[in-house]
């Protein structure tokens, strides 16, 4: 394989500077301060990211290796288990020391020796590795990014003056199109990445699954049609809930999304531009597993599974991103009839995260990048309004927690 | 369908027989008690599988009905929201009243009315639904009864005099025969349940699935092998763990299964038939999950997914049943060379409890018997030494959490 | 000091006997569940009082002692780490065995040795010593007794079958006294036991106290009047409560009394006597040292120090107890004008439980008897309807955290 | 009573500007995270203690008034019900906006305010009333530049980088005089404050005790001598703890003060000026009232009574500060013999917390700042490193629960 440098990298470069574009808007404080367990603060997610780099690429390649920072090796390591001693993650937003302006400068230091020592590695016997190891650690990245706007949304959304990330308008008055439901026979499909391009260890291997008929919905739920399930009584019949779901509603005393609010009469839902009017015709967003489940039953229907979400989506692919950071209606539908499978929301599934027939993790600290979280997580689809540009693929596999609210996830419907 | 009366009579009395039977041993107090929120008093079992007869047959069909005792429909409803309030579950154990004698006579009373008004129903146009039910409530007072012996089983493990709930004493000395694997090629499987026989709603729509090619153990593994695992340093090695795995065992500081006992040097493990030092031939029991699948990484193999299991078990029928409470060695395969498929312990599948494709749960109360624990769950295959005779078959699925460790489960390595 | 050994053994055997009697109502299931950590079962009781005499006495005295199980010596002692392991104390209610049938076999195999022994005991150079431990283990058995009533009040009170300990009617329409106020002047006063009697070591030293001028009421607060509070709003008003204790009643959710239930429009109280309507003349019971202090600042009042309701109970003794397990209504003061002093509820001081000046706690196992609770706790003074006859005295020191309800405590106001 | 303008405004200016000083040293991010709940962000304090002179001066007072911002009325609100809706105090870390620049604006906004409108106002009949306003919001705002640096040692105690607060080094090799014992006669004294000056509500009525004789100790207890009752196996000995405290230091698995670090061999604490190797001259500190009460007893000693502390005290006056955030070693004695009545640590008393005999709290929510907080706490007189200067006098209570750790707080022997 024929390693393209300076396309290495230029896309290298491009993803480092992403990171600091989406870190642009927030003060010091917003970039340090981590609102619960599950998210990070801003600042952790540019070190982190940054550390994968250094461990996994500068310290077992460049030659005369010294770390940035001793304590660094601790502090921004995440899971990986096999690189030693980890930093509680419910303390990250401890951290006030390093500084941001500390991290920006490890953020530095790191992409000069990588850019200084690129050229000569491409140029050894592990040219493959490296590159690979280089493209693994851009697309975490990207995933990080994702993270970054989820994260912050969240601790912003705690704050009583429901302050915005970003100051751009959203754009009013868009009518979603009519809800169609599309076809499919049972079959044999082939189900998973093959081909040239980058993929997780868990998008494969390519293998064989049996699926039978089904029928898929065009586009996303609604805000609108939520908002019925709502008012119809969706969280006070415990006949629409798994038992598991049930009991997490009433003990949360969850009774609608996250991030709605209900002022007076009016609903509305914290965004990333601010506390907005609920817009009927956006898709429902910051919807969990149990929720999304619930839903379904009601509307009669279900949800698909990854496999039946896979065979609709063949030959789709990612479109140009929005330029909000907000999910929007669906105007029209693809050449296949679907609307929404990249840019919106992550589509739950039916499916349990589970290795794919043959599936084999990574050797070392890498192997622990997916496989040792399958288990108790349900797998989204697609991808959603957060997701980089150039990141998303019809066989990626996200996964969250049945009870996970706080990403860009929805819901799309099928039924048999 | 024509319903012999007689049978279904005999088959009910046998049923309702058994549930006594196994509370024999027991003292009143030892009936009362509840040791831990998942586990359910003995009196409980006894008053839940009677209020299941009482509510959905005599409530439904019999003349003039009147409920035995109006607080009991509230005290023994399980987890029907369908039928109206619960007594929350964690306090069973505080229900000293009514006493074990006054749901003995509960037992009875319904016992004779069910006898009294079923030669009528079955003359009915309703004799089919009724026959099903009584089928179902036979069905489900057998899983009950499976529960009776492991939850008290959790009860006296946490007594420091060790009682043993059985005075028989347990055969020494079986030597458990070699590991073999049985290779299956690749192929379009039917899953789940056909022909006449009862079934579970979860065991249906019988349906196609594709099946890679895979390997299956010829038995279980065993306490030997599974304390190699422990001196290995299994519950040391995070690499080895899923990462919700680790933190479970971290967090409860578990380094060995639920019920073994180190004494100086010796390992014991507590049985139904008191404290017993170790048998390495016998297959490890009270495993959990997550026990399980560490084991199996560590062993370079991995669980069965349930369709796995089940086409390797075609054709197996539960042979005769050990008069132990605890699972005996493998000493000789079936005619298909796999051993221990019923009858010693449960086998925990990779599958994740999901509904299958075209699954319907049933109407009303009733339907809540399955279908809404589909999440965050873990198919169990085969039966155990508690399993009541003529229960278990090959579509049948158990499920439990991937930390529950006080069933009779255990591990049946698979490999592709 | 002559002691005299018929009057110690007759007395003893009347102790015991009571403690006997006590259980007399109750099943082998009432008295063997644990309703919450804070209360132990009935047969824990049992055996934990005869374990005190065996431990503190046979061990120590008696020629070739030999436990009576090795086990009890563990399950049975209650907070002495001086004497070696301990078994959990929330887990005391999963001990279905021992039963209690050898429950009773302990206490009079340990009754039986005691009577053997207490002859040539009292014969020896320890004989004060040993006397004073029988007192000892008397008095604390008579504690026990007490607990008894208020941890199977508690435990019963958690049934929705409402199940009465006592089939005695309560006595109807008793109507309270008027409430007065008796003012006394600024004294040194003299505090804490002197003399021959019985009394436990937090009693002692009698010393020296300046009491400024205060008043006292005649009588406790009744039923009607912690009605008129909560009827005010007192439960939602936190200028009336402490700090803790604001936070205490809105995490818990408590708006009333914990055995108070409003059955439609009318309140009711559950008793030992089964439940019954609320009567507005007996007095408030079961509230907590919160609720007291929320109380008396809603009455501009406020609770009696430690001291000043000893100087105002200077002469009195307790009375001839009523035949109900339930506080009577205050129909007549005594010979200084009060009334209630014992006899109907325990009263909450606003004394801090700390020792007295110059207190020195008993060597050994038997000095943990009461020092070391004297943080976090408030005093109680008088004795209630559940306590023991012949065991109150002026000087008496109770004491329990600020948020315990389950006792029988209740108000006595006082102002400056 | 005349008010002198000047000096008023004068010392207003001072206080105001040492809480910008004691945050001069810390970053944005430093100033806004919160490390536990016990603890709040310096610019939370920054904050509340200016929103304090605009609630309870400029709102009530300011012709014209409007709030500096809607929303800071319940952000900055502490524990005043009184006042309205609070903001959760364990969320006070998530509030990355405010910015710490937009608190310094508020705070220069409010002192213009007071600057301008104070000399109008100390002109009118209210004058009294607003310059005791005025002198109780400096005496809160120097209790809060306290918890300033108590709180951000806590938070950068977290800090695995062991950050310094303060870059000035710390004295080295100062010798503690020796411990001696001073004994006063029983007498009835006179508690509490007295005279002119500002006291806290707590600290009246001055009213007469009796207190017994007793010997106190002449300096604080040292590191050295708390080394020793750790090596003498005192976190290991139950019969030294009160009950709570032996389960306190059982949970949470505590062996030494909440500092204190052992690197290889050599113990170190961790100080606002960075990690020191400990000092075992310099008292003992952030000691819990359960490790000063089990010192004391292993000491044969106990912890002294406020009121024998204040008389102890009698005539005593605060020194001139160190310039160390570090308590300095005793070298030598005051008038009457005692070092380190004020200026190193506060001193553990055996007082629970309670109102003196006659305490009225004042009128509305100004009446929450003391008296709500006397349940299951305990007063430390003296003051500390960390105190204002001019903030401390003999007759002044402070007070924390048992197990608080986070305080300069410490232990001065007494005995009976």
């Amino acid at each position: 394989m024929l390693i393209d440098l300076h396309d290495l990298l230029a896309k290298y470069a491009d993803t480092r500077k992403r990171t600091m574009a989406l870190a642009e808007p927030l003060s010091d404080e917003d970039c340090c301060v981590q609102s619960m367990p599950d998210a990070s603060p801003i600042k952790w997610h540019m070190a982190h990211t940054t550390w994968f780099f250094e461990t996994f690429i500068l310290e077992r390649y460049e030659p005369a290796f010294r770390p940035y920072h001793f304590a660094f090796r601790i502090l921004f390591n995440s899971y990986y288990n096999g690189i030693g001693e980890k930093y509680p993650r419910p303390q990250r937003g401890l951290l006030t020391r390093p500084s941001l302006a500390e991290i920006k400068a490890y953020r530095r230091n790191v992409d000069e020796r990588i850019a200084e020592v690129l050229p000569h590695l491409l140029r050894t016997q592990f040219a493959a590795d490296i590159a690979a190891l280089v493209e693994l650690g851009m697309q975490h990245e990207k995933q990080h990014q994702e993270l970054m706007l989820t994260d912050v949304k969240n601790l912003l959304s705690m704050n009583p003056l429901n302050p915005a990330y970003s100051q751009a308008p959203l754009q009013q008055h868009a009518q979603a199109m009519p809800m169609r439901w599309h076809a499919f026979d049972a079959a044999i499909v082939e189900i998973g990445h093959a081909g040239e391009g980058f993929c997780f260890d868990n998008e494969m291997p390519r293998h064989r699954q049996f699926v039978e008929q089904f029928q898929i919905a065009s586009r996303l739920v609604t805000n609108g049609e939520y908002l019925s399930f709502i008012e119809a009584g969706g969280y006070a019949a415990p006949s629409l809930w798994l038992s598991d779901g049930w009991d997490w509603i009433k003990t949360n005393q969850f009774a609608y999304p996250i991030y709605w609010q209900r002022l007076e009469t009016e609903w509305h839902e914290f965004t990333l531009h601010g506390l907005q009017p609920l817009d009927l015709h956006r898709p429902a967003t910051h919807i969990s597993f149990f929720e999304a489940d619930a839903y379904a039953r009601w509307a009669q229907a279900r949800l698909p599974t990854e496999a039946e979400w896979e065979r609709a989506a063949l030959g789709t692919e990612e479109g140009s991103p929005s330029n909000e950071l907000h999910p929007s209606a669906a105007v029209s539908a693809g050449q296949n009839g679907l609307a929404q499978l990249f840019g919106a929301v992550w589509q739950w599934t039916a499916s349990s995260y589970a290795p794919y027939p043959g599936y084999v993790a990574a050797e070392g600290a890498i192997g622990e990048y997916n496989g040792k979280f399958m288990v108790n997580q349900y797998v989204l689809r697609g991808s959603s309004c957060a997701t980089p540009p150039r990141h998303a693929r019809i066989t990626y596999r996200n996964f969250f927690p049945a009870g996970a609210r706080w990403q860009f996830s929805g819901i799309r419907l099928a039924r048999s």
